[in-house]
């Protein structure tokens, strides 16, 4: 192993692409994620990597609950351009798109989502940069069947861009 | 929402396949896992969700390393037969595959594998079953060119069945 780290090595992992979402009190936003993980089964926990630069992680913070909808294969890449590589700070995203307020109180995005599901925080784990927030289950919801959205097919046939902010992101590319 | 969680929407979560692997000290041992994710790029930080009943587990406790595979798509179920179904505490899995030591002293599963990394635990996460292991990057190699494979693939066009002590298994299914 080279003990220089290529960081094409880390490209190859897989991962979906989702909405993330919180809210404090009325104020509501969303915005991309990869690193959704479910970690546990029993109860049912997931975990996902936040920017701590992120609108929607000072949202978690204050709120202790999060939203995911996982993304349609078919979504448009107009999607990913309102709500990947803009910050809630300057637009209010959720104006824009289909969604309904959950149980958790956080804005659940139903346009272009197959599911979703909402948690409310159990532990976050503090990387410098980003934080893990760690949620147990509190509902979930199928919208239709389909095929979920790959990080790759994003990437590779869509050709996206990965925002600065994501965990993943790669200043070489 | 529906507070009745329904499993189903957590099975739109995408993952890629890997072979997770560790030591302590000559004796090795390598599981299969779904849940890596890159969690930071400065620096280039992974993590791993791993069930405590694992020998794998055991190990990275004690070496404080892992290494981690990335599959190809045309691995063979036969792979997955032995890594993923089978104890360590029965059988010597490295002894049947193609590996080298990294330079954290974990074996590199190169068989099957486009590529490979090797982390350092930098934090752990205690979720009751299952541990999240976060790791610094300490290297990374690419073997070859390819398509990783996606769980989606190998449970759906493959048929391959979740190990109970995966973090994403399902009771009901």
């Amino acid at each position: 192993m080279s003990v220089e780290l290529d960081q094409e090595a880390f490209s190859n992992l897989s991962y979906g692409l989702y909405v993330l979402s919180s809210h404090d009190e009325d104020s509501l936003n969303g915005q991309i994620v990869n690193s959704v993980i479910q970690v546990t089964y029993d109860p049912i926990r997931v975990a996902v990597t936040v920017n701590k630069k992120n609108l929607t992680h000072r949202y978690i913070t204050k709120s202790r609950a999060f939203a995911i909808s996982v993304l349609d294969h078919s979504t448009p890449i107009s999607f990913f351009e309102l709500f990947g590589f803009r910050s809630g700070r300057d637009v209010d995203k959720l104006s824009k798109v289909r969604f309904k307020r959950g149980i958790t109180g956080c804005p659940v995005v139903e346009e272009n989502a197959l599911s979703a599901m909402e948690a409310l925080v159990f532990k976050e784990v503090d990387l410098g940069t980003h934080t893990i927030f760690i949620g147990n289950a509190a509902a979930s919801e199928i919208f239709r069947e389909g095929e979920p959205l790959s990080y790759q097919y994003y990437r590779d046939d869509m050709n996206g861009d990965t925002s600065p902010t994501a965990p993943n992101f790669s200043p070489v590319d």
